[in-house]
Formats: structure tokens, sequence, C-alpha cells
């Protein structure tokens, strides 16, 4: 029952499986990955769908001619193993050019290349029918206070969606852009560094309504923040337009491990969040589950497939575990007496104001010593759901 | 001229100079700090404000005449001394009640109280003239994952930010809320962990233009985040009422110290940002400089002014070498040649469309590897930034 | 056949179930714990030890015969449940009199004090039949970079523990020191941060074989560090003379959570080493499986049982997990494939030099490029081990 | 005055201004740069050292005839320029061969290739004159606890170095070998991740007295550890043997920045220790100051050599505020107050064992609630470091 099937969602990026194991330190250590091949390995092993940056596809610099000779036998490929490519995204950041940002550049004429590589590529996106336009700003950003003006960095940003909103709104494409927020890496400080930041950001534009977050499990581990409290916040604000899973070990240089081989705890929480939080206890986002790792630089093409292939089961097996653990009268009695459920009542009466708070006549009876006495069984609650994910229960 | 006097706008949390050294693993080694004298010494040091906790002034539990006793005598040395109170907050934190949050604890009635106690503490806040009120979630948070709903968190927030605003609106008070982030300690994941967290959610609210946010140096810091940025994105959005300054030495607990006794090269872009962000270059906040920060433990009551002093010492040494900073004409000429300027002006043209952007003619001219060898001269402006903070220019 | 027994050899600091969650920003929820109700509570979890500073036993000033009263007590509550005291450490850290240190205080009356304070509590920890000494340094350290002279208090430590070690060859007692590290918290920083750093520093005493190290598992991980490759240094080195278990969720304040409450996968690791890597694949370590952690500030008496109770199942479970994985034919296939054992065959043949080595006819053979082409199949393996951890194979 | 001269023993990796901007997630930015004009550049700008790994000077498969030209060009250009060769180091690194370490690999065959590289490069670093052989082991390491046995990968890594100074001893080489800890980063956990690790471990050498550490700033403060803290136990322990100076700001990837554009305040602190630390207030440590950082990837060549002049005027800058903070009476009589100097007091007077220790009558004297109200003055002795680095007394 956890062989992964279309149903699942599961999407890879070209450049995860695809990537060739080069790091700050090192050579690459596998070949060229043909993404024909990717596709029919991926559609093998279950997945979904393939996502892509342009640069992944074909070279910076390719004719058109070679775009479109690598841009069929992607489609031919997509079609013979029925793969679809929900997501497209722009490679912003390996060329020199791009080495003080794309869209942010201190030097106007980059930023003006920029969006015109962005626009191009959202064309190229529509026609493959992506519904999902992922930014990751890698490069937007800094070492140095003075060499970055913060606020016209932003200015620049806004400027730039404002206009793919409206490309895409004038297009009728139906696609929507999805911000990958990322605190540092490869550059010292990047903007907009959380799922925070870029949702606060979105709400500046003319039409936030297209625009929404991409978050990523590593990239809001290396501030040290908790991934499925910012997931919670992004679908409380409606914003979860994608998401990125993969592993990080805590709060150093982002690792990209596969999904689960890091924080496993956090990935359950995750698994049950997306599967288990939305209404009626069903799931909460219905996007695809987008992996993005890196198969590590110690593997050969067999370890590639194994580790693409470990995302999607650790996945499963975490979603079996949630729901075992949601259908477990333990726990519902264990979430009840911690209150959780009780958090969902409004504070106040059915049309009650402050007015009305404050002459409660009950007020006077709310003893606060007391009160503080109350205990909440978290610990057993927490330790419960460990021992679902260890399959203990 | 180093002096600092009210003009200077700094202020102090009584619960700062009056930290009495309980730390987690250690009792208390000073004695308490009368509120009258805090008072007077500080207005001795210079400082133009003083704030406040509800349970700073009086006891949790304290009876109407006690409270009234105490904010006597605090009038009465706020006369003396022409010290404001520009600032006061709740404590929703310190006694057991709060063990789980105040707003967004598990329990309703905790809620309620924790609301009733909000709203008699602004009806303070305005009698004593504040003009911002802050909001610290320090318990609204978690440990563990399924313990806390921080979708329904959120929604409790929520609605206790739009109980707030409308009771401020309605009283007519000249009284604006300030959110302060935070992202641990003492909860595991504290709800809107960081500055773009909490300026994400105020765009929820019914009055989102009466709550702003009150970001800490530390608080970022301890997420790894660069707190320029924050407050950058803060002023962008039109977000920062108030400010917590003091000095955090990386990412471990909340250390508190004295400004500029942490990350002192981000402390000097803070104090030039704030100073110099402005139109025409001069200050881009005009609220007050408030040190939230805390006299080590082994320190004496003498120890205590001292470090209270040093907060405005460094506060205005680096005031000054912003100044000269920006006046020097090398930096200047570094600042251009780094293309900091040119990132103010728009992308495109006045006018221009995607379309206009897509048909440029000039574009087949931009030789992408070309552009890609510009060198933008960050290191020099840096080290430029590093002299002048050192006062070797 | 997951109940814990005496023979587990688990132990509890008698401050972990006693901690009534005073912390930075909150007064205590829970009243005191009587510490022969905790030895009789312990007994009936299946604990087999307790172990106590100083100070949780009687008042920091308690008079002699009060301290023999609580000793009395104390003796009879173990006689009655067969409990023993495996360790035994100080508090030096509580009373403002060390807020600059025990050991290293730059004030040499204290330091001559806290001395005294060790010796003490070193005879009574012989008395109750101890065989372990803990000494947490946390507070020797500093703030900051100036007041502190590092190499004068290491003199200062080595100092101590010369005198104590000295102290104990003279009485005869069958007692060993064990060094715990902490980077930081209380203090800024702290003497001795690492394992790493305890490690060496314990190589330039005197009776260096009779001390060793205490790791916890939240205090590496605060430094970010791997705690199963911390632990297995300290065996490498002979040096493991004790452990403390708990769980930490990444790099921030000291979170003390329930063994397995933070990274889980390590805590496997750590489990897996401990239990399996000895000799012949057994135990590693023989010392008492101790427990510091704090149950949440949440939780009233009955949690707090339910906590104590969790440590031990959790352990429990990682221990069957990693006898399971062990056991896996498919497990030591990949950790074959992996080359893991071959790590343990001498690079050197028997008696080869490196005149021998680079003499080696057959490495002229050797093709780096197609050697740099071998795949180690590591993330099959941890994938395995993580599957292991679920109970999913 | 402060133009750098050979005398401040300033040195520079050939891999640093070398470095061409090759980073995870872009190309390389600058062109190639040739070892000759590095060491013209170099010299012009005061420095007296250059240092390299074997890769940096010659291609990893280069032919015998290829190594001897490059190098004869090398010495011909440290003789027209009177620039050293104080450090060599071999690259275990970036080739696939060594993906899983070189002297620690999992691949035996490797691991003999490894130890050949470096035999033969110890070689070529005695025929430069190198006094010091730096061991960095950034692939000795591991992303999965069950890939790595750290135990046998620290046998391997003992065996290699006590073969490696057994080779020295026999050809009598006038060099010593440091081993540069890292905790992570291209690995997920790196083996002997700290200062601490690494001393520890070299006390199990046979020839530990030839073996010590060349800390990197960067790599502890990755770890959030104190830099100051760990250079005082490697000198405390005699084991400072090399130290590499740059920039980090905070616990992320691993930066490289100029010197000083990191924590500023540890920077002062770790010139004041080297270059005061010492008998009577000279330098602790004679031995080169070694810049090993990267030119951001945003500069072209006129950035490199800014950078690279930035690196030693910063560290002048701070040795003369060092100069003036050790001057200082004000200061002198800080330290005095805070008790900085009494640490260097033993605790024990001359002969005192423990029996007279407790038997000291002036004991019953000591007050501790007293003792415990002293003021350090450690903040006021902090703000008087920060303002002699501002240059503002």
């Amino acid at each position: 029952m956890l062989a992964p099937t279309p149903a699942d969602k599961f999407s890879f990026g070209l450049w995860t499986v695809g990537w060739r194991g080069r790091d700050p330190f090192g050579d690459a250590t596998r070949p060229e990955l043909d993404a024909v091949e990717a596709v029919h390995r991926l559609a093998e092993l279950g997945a979904y769908g393939l996502t892509f940056h342009d640069d992944d596809l074909f070279a910076f610099d390719a004719s058109a001619a070679e775009r479109e000779r690598r841009l069929e036998a992607l489609r031919k490929a997509l079609a013979e193993t029925g793969l679809t490519v929900p997501m497209v995204t722009t490679n912003l950041f390996t060329h020199p050019v791009f080495k003080d940002g794309g869209l942010t550049s201190n030097d106007r004429e980059v930023r003006r290349f920029a969006l015109r590589k962005v626009l191009r590529n959202v064309e190229l996106a529509a026609e493959v029918g992506a519904r999902t336009y992922v930014l990751w700003g890698g490069r937007e950003g800094a070492e140095y206070d003075s060499a970055k003006d913060v606020r016209a960095a932003l200015d620049r940003y806004r400027e730039s969606l404002n206009l793919l909103t409206e490309f895409v709104r004038d297009r009728g494409y139906d696609l929507r852009f999805a911000i990958e927020p990322k605190p540092n890496e490869p550059r010292g400080d990047i903007l907009l560094p959380t799922v925070g930041h870029a949702l606060a950001f979105i709400t500046t534009l003319e039409h936030a309504e297209l625009v929404g977050v991409n978050p990523e499990v590593g990239h809001e581990q290396m501030a040290g923040l908790n991934f499925a409290h910012g997931i919670a916040q992004a679908l409380w604000q409606g914003k979860l337009f994608h998401i990125d899973l993969n592993g990080q070990r805590g709060v150093k240089y982002d690792q990209d491990l596969v999904f689960g081989h890091g924080d496993l705890m956090n990935a359950f929480s995750l698994v049950d969040l997306l599967e288990h939080g939305g209404p009626d206890g069903g799931p909460a986002y219905d996007g695809p589950r987008h992996f993005d790792y890196k198969p590590s630089r110690t593997e050969d093409l067999t370890g590639v497939w194994d580790s693409a292939a470990a995302n999607m089961r650790t996945y499963l097996l975490l979603k079996e575990r949630a729901r075992a653990f949601r259908a477990d009268p333990e726990v519902r009695a264990a979430l009840s007496a911690a209150g959780v459920d009780d958090l969902r009542a409004p504070t106040l009466d059915a049309g009650e104001g402050y007015a009305d708070l404050l002459a409660d006549p009950r007020a006077a009876d709310f003893d606060p010593d007391r009160a503080g006495e109350r205990g909440y069984g978290f610990v057993r609650l927490n330790q419960l759901a460990l021992e679902h994910l260890l399959g203990a229960r």
C-alpha cells in the first residue's frame, strides 16, 4: 500500500535527481542526467510531476532551435509517461551576471535582463501547462549591510512582481506565483528570509491574490524555525501555493537531504498538517508534494533513484502514521485534555464586546492561582505522537 | 557632545534596570529597585522615557488602593523629572496561569482573563500618556507540535487584536499597538517568530493601521537573521512603531546585553538606517530608542547604572560614526560605484510595460558575460564602513 | 517487554522530576517534590538510580542536623526501594556567590569556598555509594571577552581537579569524576564548551585516569554538533564515564525535553551506539542511562511522572528498533556495500611503512577517476535506518 | 604606521586570492589567477608568506614535468619578492575520489591513495621550506549516522598521523602538523568538529609533540563558539601551531569573509590575545597571521586585491586599538576591580592541601551572601573595550 502513485501528487525538480554533486569544495561526481531519462525513471517510480528551471532544460545561451529541440523531447517523454509539469521556475543565480541578484541587482541593466528572462520563461511555463511559477531569489541579497538598500530592493522586487502578475492576467494564463524564502546561502543575507517576510511582502502587491509562497523545509530550519508552524501560518493566510519537501539537520549550510532525513518529528507534524489539517480532517493542501532535495554526492545513479524513491516512501509512511495517530481514541482524549480543541472556540461569546467581557460576572470567580495548577498533558500527547511515529502503538 | 539628552528619545523598561538577576540556573543577585528611584536615576543619566509592564509597577494581585498608591508615586516622580512614559505593556507570562499562553492559551478562561488584564492595562497606558502599547507574546507558543493548533492560535490572536483596536478607537485613545516577535524562549516555538511573520499577521486585522511591530535586536538574531534588514522591511511596510535595542552574541539563549555588546557591525548599520535612512538623509524613525536589555547578573547597582549609560553612549557613538560615514566623499563614491543608488531607480522606464521591455531594441546589446565581469566593490565599501566604525578615518 | 527494570540502569536527577517550572520569564508552576516521594515513584516506574546536587537535598545553608535528617530520610527510602545513588554532583551555580563561577570565579575567596563545598559533597557522595561525581561548570565562563582570562581559568580548573583526585585517592574512594560540557547558558560562553574541549583538558590533569566526561544530548546540540559523534569520540578516548539523556530541538536555549523528543534520528543512532557499539555487538557503555531533563512547565505532577516514564519507554523502544536494525540481513549488506566495515581495516598492511606504501606496485593501477565513480549507497542505508526506526520493516 | 610589512607575518592562501567565485549555486565569476602574479601582488601589499594546496599549484593529475615547471616559476617569484612559504597543505576534498573522505574514506584504496598524496606533498612542503603542514579534513565525515563508524575513522586518522610524523622525523624535516577543525560543510558532520575535539585527538598520537591545531575563525563560529576562547585553550595546551583568520556572520554556511567583517568584538579580543597575551604583555603567538578568506563573488580583480589589503589593515587597526586598551590606566583599574588578575593567583596557598583548605580558620568568616553582593563591573569593562575598539577613547 506504500507504493506511490500519481494520485499522491509527488513531483521532483529536474535539478534534484539531475544534481551532479558539485559543491563548494568539490567537483561533480556524477554524469549529466538527460531530462528524458529523468521523466521515464520518475514515472516508473510513481511520481506524477517534473519541474525545472529554464537552464536545467537548455543551456543559458541556447539558440531558439536548441531550446525547441530539447522542449520537444521533453513533451514527447511527458506524453509517453503521463507525467505533468506542475511548476516551472527561472534560474537567476548561476550565471555571473546575477552575482548581485536578478530582479534586485544593483545594476539596472541586469534587472531588465532578469525580468526578460523570467517573462520568457513564464510563457514557456504556461505552454507546458504549469500552474505554479516559483521565484527563488537566492541571489537577491547581500553580504554587507551598506551594499544593499533593502527598501529599494523591496521596491524593485514589488515592481517585478506587479509586472509579472499583469503579464499572466493579460495573457490569460492559469498560473500563480510562489515566492520561496531562504535566510542565507549563497548570499550572506537573502531578501525575504522566511515564510513570514514573504507573506508580509506579498500583501503589498497589486495582484496579491496571484502570489503565494513555496516554503522549503530546510530553508526555514536553517533559521531554527519550526517548519510546520510556518506552513500553518501560510495556510492560515491562504498562501500555501506550493511546497518544497526535503531534510535538514539543524542550523547549518543548506543540506537538501531526503525528506524525513532531518527533523523527523517535525516531518511527521508537517505531513499530519498537510493530510489532516483540512476541514473534517481531510487534506489542508491539495497541490504537488514537491521534493527539492539533492542525492548526496557520495551516490552513483543507483543511489540517485534510491533516494528519489526514499522521499516518496517516507512521505507515505508518515502519512500512514499520521492517520493512525488521528484515529487513536487515546490520542483524541489527550488532545481534548490538552485543550487543543478548546483553542478553536472564540474567546468571546457570540456578540460579546469588550464591555461585556470586562463586566462578566463570572470573572470574579476565576482564580488565576488555581487555574495555573492545570496540567495540560502536553508531554504525554507528544509521547503518543512519538510512539505512533515509531509504529509502536 | 555624547551626553544623552531627552531629545535623543532614549527610554528604558523598568524591568531592565530593575532586573534582579534571576536566571534559569540562579537566584536573584540584586535587591528590588524602586520605580521612583529608577525614574530619578534614568532622568539624571539623560533618558527621556520609562516603560513598564503592569506587574513591574504593582504585584499581580495588588489591590486597587495599592495600584493607585504606586501609580501616584510614579506620577510624582515623572512630574519631578520630566520623564515620560512612551510605552506600556502587559505581563502575560510570569504567573503560572499563563503557562500555555495568554491570548492563545488552550484554556478559554485563561484567554478571557488575559484579555481583561490587557484591557485594564490599556486604560492605564492611556492614562499615563503612552502612545505605544507593546504585545510580547512570549508564552504564545508550544514545545510540541501536536499540542497547539497554530491556525486556531492565530485566529484567537486576531480576535484579541481586533477587540483591542476597537477598544482604543471607541475610547478615543491616541495609542497604537506594536507586536514584538521572538522565535523561541521561554517556549520552544513562539507564535509570530520573526518581524516578517508579525508583519504578515497584522495585514489580516480589522484595524491593521493601528498595529505595527516592536522588533528587538536579539530576538531576530536568535534566528540568525540580519536585524537591520528586518527593520528595513518593517519601515518599508510602514510598521516600525517601536524598537527594542540590545545586544546578542549569536544564535543562543536570549542574552539581552547592552546595545552594541553583540554584533557591532550590524548595530552600526542599524543606527545608520534609523538616523540616516529617511528622506534627505534624515531619520527614518522618530519614535523612542528603547533599550530592552538586562544588566548582567554579575553587576551590583553601580553596574546597573553604568550599563544603562553604556547603552546610550554606544548609540550616540554609532550615530556619530554613521554621520561621518555618510559624509565621507570616498564613501559616496564607493556607494555609487557599487550601484547602491542605482537600485532606487525603477527597473522599467516611465510608462514601460512588459511588451516594451521584451521588445527593447537595446536588449540585444546586453552581453551577460560581459556584464558578469563587473566588480561591485562591496568589500571595499564594507571596509570603509568598518574603518568609520573604528574611528579610523 | 518494554517495561523498564533496574537492569536497564535508568537513573534520574532529583532536580529533574523535582523541577518546579521556574524559568527566566516565569514563576514556579508546581509544588516542591519531596525526595522521599521521588525515590518511591521512580522505583515504581522501574528506575534503578537517583542522583542529586547537594542543594537538591538540603538548603544551601542547612545546619548539620538538618542535613543529617534529610539524608537519613533518603537512606531509608533507598533501602525500602532498592534504588541506588550512582552519581552525585555539586551546585556551584544557584547562589549569587557563584555568579562569576565557582572553581574559576575571579574572586579567590569564592574559589576557596567552592572547593570546600565540593570536597564536603564528595565525602557525602562516597558515603551514599556514588561511583561518579559530575562537575557541571555552568557558571565557569563569561559574557565578555575581557572579563575572563581563559588560560588562568583553565589553570584554576586544573588546580581544583588535581586537588579533588588527590582527595579521592587518599581517601580510597571508589569514585571517578565526570566533567559535563555545555557551550553557553547561563553564561554567554562557558569554559570547556564541548565534549572535545573537556576531553582535551582532562589530558592535562595529574590523575587523568580518574576524570572523564558526562556529555548531555542537548548541550552538544546547542552547538549544532552531532551528539552520537561526540559520544563515539568520548568512548574512543575511554572517557565516557556517565551520560545525560534528554531532548533538544536545535540551536537555541537549553530545552531539557524528554529523551527522543528532539532529534529522533540521532537519538536512535546514540542508543544503537551505546547498546551495540561494543565488542561483538554488545553494549559500548555499561554505566547509568541518566535522564537529565525537565518536565515541561505546563505539566502538573501527573505530567511529571508521565514524562519520567516517557524517557525510559522511548529509550527501550529505540533499543528494540536498533536491535532489529542490526539483525536485518539487508542492513548488513548495505553496511558492507557502504564500506562501513572496511574502515575498521588498517590502511596499511601489517608491518607496512611509508616507504612500502609509496613503493606499492599496485598504486599505479589505482585510477582515481574510476574510484571516484563508486556509489556508497549511504542514502539507502539511512533510509533503512529510518524505516527500522519507524517500525516499518 | 598601518602599512603591513613582512615583520607582521601576514600570509595568504593561494586559493584565497585565487578563488574564482564558484559556489554551490553559481559559476565562476573571475578568471584564473596565476601563482606568480599572486606572489608579486601579495609582496607589494606587504605580505610575507604564500601558502597552498598541492592542487592549487598544479592540476590533480599533472605530470612530473608540469609540476616541476610550475614549481620552478613559483620558486623564482619567491626569490624575486622575498615572499616565503610558511605552510603547505593537501587537497583531499575536490576530486570525486575523496567524496567519502581521504584518510578516513570507507574505501581502503582511497585511504592509501590519500596517504600517498599527502606524503608526496609533505616532501614538497619541506623542499619549499614550509614549517607547518595543515590537515583540513573537510571530507572526513558523514551525512548519515550509520554510514560512518566514527571510532574506526579516528583509528584511521590516528594511523595516518602516526605515519606522517614518523615520516618527517625520519627525514629530518623541520615541519610540524596542524589539524584544522570544522564542524560541517561540505559534509553534514565533520570528524574533529572543533578545536577541542582536535586537541583531544592529538593527545592520543605517537608523536603528539609534532601535531597541533590550525583553528579558523569562521569554523568555530559556525558552531556558535567563542573563537578567542578556543584559541586561549589551544595556547594553554601549547598547540597553537598556525591560525586561519577570516570573518563569519553567525551560525550559517562557511562565509570566509575578510578578517573583522564578522564578529568585530571577538576579532578585537583575538588580536588582543595574540598580541598581548604572552609573557609581559607581548605576543602569545609568533607564527604567521594567515588569512583564509574568499574575496566575495561580486568582486573583480581590483576587489580581490582590495580585500587582501583589507584583511591586513583590519588586523593592524585592531592591534593598535588593543595596544591602547592595554595601556589605558582606567582599563587596568577596571580589570583589577573585575578580579581578572586575581584569577591568575592559585586558589590554594603555597603548599596547602585539601586538609588545610577544609580546616582553614578563615573559612568561618566567609559570608557567601555578602560575597554574592560583589559587583564585578564586567559591563563597564566591556564598554571600555568597545570604546577603545571604536577609537573613542
